[in-house]
């Protein structure tokens, strides 16, 4: 008895998971007001009355759809920029492989979310902006962490998360699990990469003495040197 | 009457522009489904008879407003990609550059292409795909020129090339023109670091775009980040 109501338990679960792919995939192909239940059902092969049986309605569904993506990756960002006993660069690292590997399994979900944003009704869409901020200053603390220990170049941090964000996002719009050569993890590498590289500090320029003042000022003076002979050489150039 | 002529077409030219802004504005904010022309119309104060006379309907609307952004985008990409004149990174540089300060001017146009795809009828769709594929070949064409120069890491090519254009498009989602502090080529010239950073072969510290000055003040300006993070730190650490 335990058991069958484990393998029930366990059959809703997966139903109920192709319903969010299913939908998900539909309604970001046709948008959500250009498609109805009848349209889900009909692609899951099941009858609309079985469909109800595992859901309250649209709203609902997208509702779920919504919560499940955001939610989580806020929850996975925030944990990496607590772990202090991970070092900076390996914590970022790891937050965009997180995200992108998310993300290129289920690209239509993220694709989805970004269309129907103007559909959620209030409760969602407060829930959905919430976990959004999360991720983001999950992610600027991670960047934050990195440039403290000269790990990463002190860019504009609010851009340089977004940018960050960006790389991975986007992924959902080009990506199709189904047809690409690459599997997810190979793109999140090429992505983590591109982007670790891309904020990655010089040789030169991290501080090891532990007095980052005197470093920074020590760069400053370098790079009035460097500025100074760029200068030169132009003027020298336009004589 | 030549003159008259003249300007009865620029005034035509601003209301038009007036009218694609606001639709694009409201369309984004709503969806192209939950937005009517009486709507458009009374965001700018006109009647939606005076609307009719500028536009023959919301498809043709929405045609115009992917038609403008994707096929401009594109154009300025290929030209770029075949100027041989240019050094390969500086033309990675300019095609960042490009894109960034569009879509920040005017991120809602870009918002709602995204986000009304399923919306657009089959000739704007075919269009649009034609459009999207002919930036992503331009791009993937720098990226390769700057592999061959040996200026840039030989990353795979088309994520690469979506990586760029994920933080490129990704502003459409966070910038806002008339709340951001920053002006959209600030936020361009910080994206462009990112990114040719990410993909720069050898020492990031070299000036290899050729614009040595803007290289040593894009440094002096992280030196000065760096410095006011490191005397921000010193005095939490004494309060």
């Amino acid at each position: 008895m335990a058991r069958r109501a484990r393998q029930s338990t366990t059959r809703r679960e997966l139903v109920s998971n192709q319903i969010l792919e299913q939908s998900a995939a539909l309604f970001a192909e046709r948008g959500v007001s250009g498609t109805s239940l009848q349209e889900v059902a009909d692609a899951l092969q099941i009858s609309r009355t079985a469909l109800y049986h595992y859901i309250g309605g649209k709203d609902e569904l997208l509702a779920t759809l919504v919560r499940g993506i955001t939610q989580e990756t806020a929850a996975a960002l925030e944990q990496l920029a607590a772990d202090e006993s991970t070092a900076p660069l390996e914590r970022l690292r790891l937050a965009i492989v997180d995200m992108v590997v998310r993300i290129a399994s289920s690209p239509s979900r993220f694709r989805l979310l970004l269309m129907s944003e103007s559909e959620l009704d209030e409760k969602t869409a407060t829930e959905h902006r919430r976990a959004r901020r999360r991720t983001l200053e999950a992610l600027e603390r991670i960047v934050a962490a990195g440039v403290d220990a000269g790990a990463l170049r002190p860019a504009d941090q609010r851009t340089a998360a977004f940018a960050l964000l960006g790389m991975c996002n986007w992924v959902a719009w080009w990506y199709r699990p189904d047809r690409d050569e690459q599997p997810p993890e190979r793109v999140a590498e090429t992505i983590a990469e591109i982007a670790l590289a891309g904020l990655r500090a010089g040789d030169g320029r991290a501080a090891t003495n532990g007095d980052a003042v005197g470093h920074a000022l020590q760069l400053l003076r370098e790079d009035l040197t460097l500025l100074e002979r760029a200068v030169g050489a132009r003027r020298a150039g336009a004589a």
